[in-house]
């Protein structure tokens, strides 16, 4: 479950909370586009800021319409309590694995972040990927820790946050991430620019936010990659690198991602949880600009 | 309101959710102390841990319990319809201000923000506290934005994260920062550590973690500092310092002033919402003596 294109689509609001048939409608297209896997409830679903009934009904709704794609379920929360109760609730709902991040308030500790790793991994029995992105989460998980979670059961990949530029240090950093996990436990890459840099440097799966809304696109750089074709997979990665500097500029993949799906119709205008904002009148036109020009659609 | 000592408690729990003799407990101490505001649901009251209805109860206790003392409710929430709930709750209940950190999960965006603000300072008539701490929220304000905030309606204090180290630096710091606000806005020092240093380089107010435990320790560094002898709060200030220091050693003031609440029999043992510990037994025997050796009790 945890290689290949595994997709994060948004959780989109409308007037009254979960626009429910937009969910269903991006659900839809992942299915159409035979992603390997989809994960609900990662950043780009906003789980951080759904309420409890929220991220239930997301969960219920994305194993409901994922047919026999598995289904992976954002189990985030501040604290461990609401931690557990999520993941037993995806458990029970019928999500094939979980997606744990190290949600933080105030900046956490290593062993915190172990203790709560070593609760969740004890209550469940479907894998866990562990999700490293301190923009989101403002956690730096070390290598040693890395490697003291993956041993502990059920623990089936780790999400790490990026590769170094250059191709020979990028393959020798998944080398020596990997060296240090049992065997069995997959390492994935998330930030889309990094996407065929890191496939191409080893990484066994692709946490993909354009995913999420283009899987096309994003099966294109995938399939180039895990078939060798690396110079394929980057020229596939570079050539949306205009939507990559969008990101740049508007400060990460979500709103940016959320203005593309609500200019192809595909959920309401606002359908970010304020403060979040999507783009403004220029942003929009820019925004629009590259969707033509890539023929993302 | 938002001037002199400003005294930040926990929101101790116990085995049932919030411990409500020791909240009421911790109250008793600041009202007895007699500091100039009272702030629940600050970092250090874990606003950003606690339930909707943990919340509200906090803010009904804090109110009640408060006597002829100002309570200030903080009303953080990653989204703005939660931050709206709170402050009309906050308010209904008695609130004389509210504390509104600019909590994120996505890095937020300056226009994001100054939205945020804008919504609840409408929406209000009791003054709000601007809370920038980029440790817990992960947002760095800059003076101009704390200056468009600041002519909104209801903005009654900034609470900034420390002060630079020399004393010249740091007057000239909150001097250009106030020139930038409208007269009657407040500017408050937060890091316990930099207490004297900020009230000595004028300071209106202190927004203090020590202060929601050992008020007296507080309020003497305040009010050496407010009676203009700054020599003397400098000496009590830094005589506080192996206190200072094992914050720095613990990730922060709130695991170490929860363990002292829990070694003085005030709280509950793993009073603080997991994953968040309390120290363990060597950091608790270094507290124990400094305690001891400050006679903090």
């Amino acid at each position: 479950m945890f290689t290949g294109l595994s997709a994060f689509p948004l959780s989109p609001l409308g007037h009254d909370g979960i626009d429910e048939p937009a969910f269903i409608g991006l659900m839809a297209r992942l299915v159409a586009a035979r992603v390997d896997s989809i994960c609900a409830l990662g950043s780009t679903g906003n789980y951080a800021y759904l309420r409890a009934d929220q991220r239930r009904r997301i969960t219920q709704l994305a194993v409901a319409h994922a047919g026999d794609i598995p289904v992976v379920i954002g189990i985030g929360a501040l604290t461990t309590d609401d931690v557990l109760a999520y993941a037993e609730h995806a458990q029970h709902a019928g999500a094939d694995g979980l997606l744990l991040p190290p949600m933080s308030y105030q900046p956490l500790q290593a062993e915190e972040v172990f203790a709560l790793y070593e609760s969740v991994s004890r209550m469940v029995d479907i894998p866990i990927c562990v999700y490293d992105n301190p923009t989101t989460t403002h956690f730096e998980f070390s290598d040693e820790l890395h490697a003291a979670i993956a041993r502990l059961p059920n623990i089936g990949s780790i999400k790490i946050p990026g590769v170094p530029a250059d191709h020979d240090a990028a393959t020798n950093r998944v080398k020596d991430l990997k060296a240090r996990l049992p065997s069995g436990v997959t390492v994935g890459v998330s930030g889309d620019a990094f996407a065929a840099r890191g496939l191409n440097a080893g990484c066994d799966a692709w946490y993909s936010v354009v995913g999420g809304l283009f899987p096309e696109a994003a099966q294109a750089i995938t399939q180039a990659a895990r078939a060798g074709q690396a110079g394929l997979a980057t020229k596939r990665c570079d050539a949306l690198s205009p939507l990559w500097q969008l990101y740049g500029r508007h400060g990460g993949s979500l709103r940016v991602i959320a203005t593309a799906a609500e200019q192809l119709g595909l959920v309401s205008p606002e359908c970010l949880p304020r403060p979040l904002q999507t783009l403004d009148d220029a942003g929009r036109r820019a925004l629009a600009d590259v969707l033509e020009t890539l023929a993302l659609n």
